[in-house]
């Protein structure tokens, strides 16, 4: 008999040679139709692996992210024999899991395949999945594998097995077809039930361009063709929604060669969006207590080592830069903390100043390999809404709740209404790589879980995921597509006020090291902008449209009421354009539409008698005739429930 | 007979040996009477130097800078005759006129003076200047001059007579006294009415700290006592409203020596002001059609060698930014028009969409010597007011003339009333000095030149002072205290548009070179907040104070209505604080009128029962009591008073 842990720490006996499957069964009969993998004392296991020990055993199913590698593993397998079907005489090399789906690295010798030829394949691998052939691992010495592979003259197999210990190497068969393979499929391959190959591309073997050029295809597989539907239309959806597109389309930023990759340019309509993102937080935050300031974009090299970043990063960040005379090196600014530091440093303080807040809309510089940059995600220099909270142990707890209440005001204003939050904290293990004491850390990591708990806020706690000088909360947003994305951080930081020295004045009349927070709701203006596109498609809350109204003339003869409602709906602050062109409405619409204008008024001979307009809503269509007046009251009212004030 | 040409152009026959000042004589007495220097075919002559031949003769006056320059270099031989009197032995080297008076560095030998011997000296100095002594400039060959000095035992002027040629060499005498001179005084010692000596100062020999210390004495003159008098009050002034001392006195900047010299670091309540002058600023801008943009602080190299900057200024630039690895190299940004001509460059234009008008408040960052460095008058970062029009030819003329409008508004509403402007023109005879082509620069210099004459401004125009990349036009403020500020630019470009290819379709379906304006009404923030506090003493117009209103509480019993009141105001969108320490209403007052507060508030019992507040007003004391709605409504109208809208 062997004693099974299961995840809720309960412990069953079975006779040993029980496998995962049969624990499954023993528990009920709708997890094991469920079941997808396995781990076992924590290394991958298949559903039929017997087991002979004691141990620790998960079971995973499709909603696992171990259940989704194990059935893209297994669907590659399925893609493999479906090729050597369809291409007799083709080499195979690897074949993994990946984020979204799986591929497979092919030498195709003399053939050569391209996308009308995939459907076929999907094909093939549909019937041999219909078959419901079983997996099954098996164990063979570095010289059957080895023979097994220069019989069929698979070179890469061959090179793959010649770099494994013997004893090490296992096979996986299903029904005709075997792979070199570590393990972790699906009981059977009729679980796959919806299959699509995605594209073609070129893969250098062992991703060095020095070998020979294989061909990469890539897949996605689901149990449910329904699944596969949804996901198909959510990646029509967000290439629609792509940042990169959107703004291009609605004419937000750029990029320039000249200027460098990663570096965005933003053009007006993108200048004043990020400005009334702006200007919003700043009315939150002058309502919660804090103050703008203006630092620098450099800082003397000085000003890192006292802060330890250069120690840190010095050698990956953007290089030191030289006077022409007087010997001096300074640096970018990756952060704004150093300079709000030595803000702080400019005076004495009392405790009954504190807590000071600096806040700042903080364009900071950091180096990213070229290959990593991506639209306004990944960028080389971003903008922070940035602060920093300086304040006397006893206020700490406070100080992290009410941040918390702002980062939730944002969320909730800009319609992310589904997110988790992260507290990172250290590695236990690993001390040498955190700047400060232990003390300190563990008085830090206890009020970032007071505050959560406190705020009742849906946490996940991940050790040795904190910054190197303190820990973290990190938000999670889903967007409408359900992507997560990490926006919005608030962290604890024990350690700067003690390199740079800050103190203030306690009631003891003694001096004391305050404590400081760092924070930022949205991040990065860039970043933030970039997931607000995907997540609203370009159709913004109205009070951040770039333009909330289009005046659209029926003809060019009404220029001069189209003029008078525009400068109507501008006195009442509302952003118009007018569409004055020598164009048909229709077209006219069509075009609005497209630019996510949220109100259309056409214009013509009937209103300008009446002095009314015809308003259209975006996506919705004909609301009627009224007064320029009452439409701006409609408006401005709409804008106003729309946006609640922050109250602190 | 000689033919002397007056500045006026004119022409007057003299006889041979006729000095300049028998030529004021001719002219009128008056003239004759306030004549104290003169230059004759452009070279310093003495107003009794006999002329010999034909030439242009220019008179000057106190009111010239030559003829201050002269009254100055007179009042240093009066010095040198004084300390030679005063303490005989000591040795003489130089005395030169400078900016605001002169100086003579003098070897004391073993005697030693200090700033309580200065009143002897000026008293010595004033017998002298009473004795009416001429000067009189004689030439001396070398063998002479170097007797004199040698008989002197004064190696300093043997050093520097041996150092110039037989032949050029005169001395000056007057009364007792003889010095090496060049020439340039004075008719005689009596016009120098009023004397001071300022300071005592070390000086080495020759500016070499490995010569000997000599000790300089400043000081300054003028033909009456009342000059004197105000001058002396201007420099108690000035130094009280020093940028410097105001911006810590009023918490709104400060400097790090670890973030870097030339850095400014803004505190809360300098944020604050300078948020108030760019949003002043982008609300006019917005009305003239200007659209914000916003670009990173760092471009590629090759941005600037396009541009031309990087041949021009990279060698005395700060030196560039290199990547970790990809072997990249970025430059800090010396300028936002190269990022613009980027975002130009980001989409096709036709001349219907122009004029394209992209501002920014730009950070820029220049390297200066640390020597250099001064308050926030001299950084080496700052943050321009830039905007970058680009313009078809035909709207050049238009363009620029609205762009004065803009600047002159932006004087008028922060109380520069009294200006004078500047037009730089290339200096013909050194056209490698400039970018560009012939005809291209004079279109601009034309045009620059019918805008300030169209808009009636006090134009002077200077040859060679234009940038290198195209003629502008400057703005010169005096402040309060008569001092000249250079404070806002227009400059016409020719030249990036051609370098970055831009490019417009004409209404001929042609493709055309834009022209570009760059423009900066305030100059930048740094600059224009140290002049706007020198200007004003910190007394800013009330919409731009950072406290407009101190609620001073007559004991700590009234803090509950205290704090009503500073609500009701916050409400009305008033700027006020909280006194409500337990010192006495007179402390509370003294300290408010320092720290500038337009308004105090003084609130008691009576004020609490009657739901009013007694008004003081800064420097002027006692407006009576009055409701809190009443006193919301006179702060409001006053600052609408004062502040005009921008119409275009």
């Amino acid at each position: 008999m062997i004693a099974i842990t299961l995840p809720d720490g309960s412990v069953k006996k079975f006779d040993a040679g029980v496998t995962p499957m049969d624990v499954a069964k023993s528990i009920s009969e709708g997890l094991a139709r469920n079941v997808i993998s396995a781990s076992f004392n924590n290394e991958t296991v298949e559903t039929n692996t017997p087991l002979n020990q004691d141990g620790s055993l998960v079971l995973y199913t499709w909603r696992n992210d171990e259940g989704k590698k194990a059935f893209w593993h297994s669907s590659a397998h399925i893609l493999a024999q479906a090729l050597e079907q369809l291409y007799p005489g083709i080499k195979l090399t690897i074949g993994p899991a990946i984020e979204n789906g799986f591929y497979y690295d092919v030498d195709f010798g003399t053939e050569t395949i391209s996308e009308k030829d995939l459907p076929a394949i999907e094909k093939k691998m549909l019937e041999i999945a219909r078959g419901k052939h079983e997996f099954h691992m098996r164990e063979a010495t570095k010289a059957e594998a080895l023979d097994f592979y220069k019989k069929q003259g698979n070179e890469y197999k061959v090179e793959l097995i010649e770099n494994l210990e013997d004893g090490t190497i296992t096979f996986c068969d299903h029904d005709t077809f075997t792979d070199l393979c570590r393990g972790g499929h699906v009981p059977n391959t009729e679980i796959v039930k919806a299959i699509k190959l995605m594209s073609i591309a070129g893969a250098y073997w062992r991703g060095d361009e020095n070998n020979k050029q294989l061909t990469r295809i890539y897949g996605v597989s689901f149990p449910k063709q329904k699944e596969l539907t949804e996901y198909l239309a959510l990646l029509e959806e967000a290439k629609k929604r792509d940042h990169r597109k959107l703004g291009k389309e609605l004419d937000l930023f750029t990029f320039s060669q000249k200027v460098g990759q990663g570096l965005p340019l933003w053009l007006p309509k993108g200048a004043a969006l990020r400005e009334r993102l702006e200007n919003f937080l700043k009315k939150a935050q002058k309502k919660a207590g804090y103050e703008m300031v203006i630092s620098p974009h450099i800082g003397q090299k000085e000003l890192y080592v006292t802060s330890g970043h250069y120690a840190k990063y010095g050698e990956d960040s953007f290089q030191p830069i030289h006077t022409p005379s007087e010997d001096e090196e300074f640096l970018l600014k990756p952060m704004n903390c150093p300079h709000h530091c030595e803000m702080y440093r400019s005076r004495p303080w009392s405790y009954k100043d504190l807590p000071k807040r600096f806040a700042e809309f903080g364009t900071v510089y950091r180096y990213e390999q070229s290959g990593e940059l991506h639209g306004l995600t990944r960028v080389r220099g971003f903008t922070q809404d940035d602060a920093h909270i300086f304040c006397t142990p006893d206020q700490l707890d406070e100080e992290f709740k009410n941040v918390i209440d702002l980062v939730l005001y944002v969320f909730g204003s800009l319609g992310f209404e589904n997110f988790t939050t992260q507290v990172s904290l250290r590695d236990m293990e690993k001390p040498e790589k955190y700047i400060g004491n232990a003390e300190n850390w563990e008085k830090a990591e206890n009020a970032i879980l007071s505050a959560v708990q406190d705020k009742g806020l849906d946490y996940v706690v991940e050790y040795g995921e904190a910054a190197f000088y303190g820990p973290k909360l990190d938000f999670m947003v889903k967007d409408a597509l359900g992507r997560s994305w990490q926006l919005g951080t608030i962290q604890v930081d024990y350690n700067l006020p003690e390199r740079f020295e800050l103190e203030y004045k306690g009631s003891d009349n003694e001096m004391h090291r305050p404590i400081m927070i760092h924070r930022a709701p949205f991040g990065s203006m860039e970043r933030f902008v970039a997931i607000l596109l995907e997540h609203t498609g370009g159709n913004f809350p109205l009070w951040l449209m770039p333009e909330q109204v289009g005046i659209l003339s029926l003809s060019e003869k009404y220029e001069k009421y189209a003029q008078k409602v525009l400068n109507l709906l501008e006195n009442d602050e509302i952003r118009a354009l007018v569409d004055n062109r020598n164009e048909t409405i229709g077209k006219k619409i069509r075009e609005a539409e497209m630019n996510k204008l949220p109100y259309m008024l056409i214009i013509g001979e009937q209103e300008e008698k009446d002095g009314t307009v015809s308003v259209r809503k975006h996506s919705e269509g004909d609301l009627g005739s009224m007064s320029v007046e009452a439409f701006s009251k409609l408006v401005n009212e709409e804008i106003k429930k729309n946006s609640v004030e922050f109250n602190v």
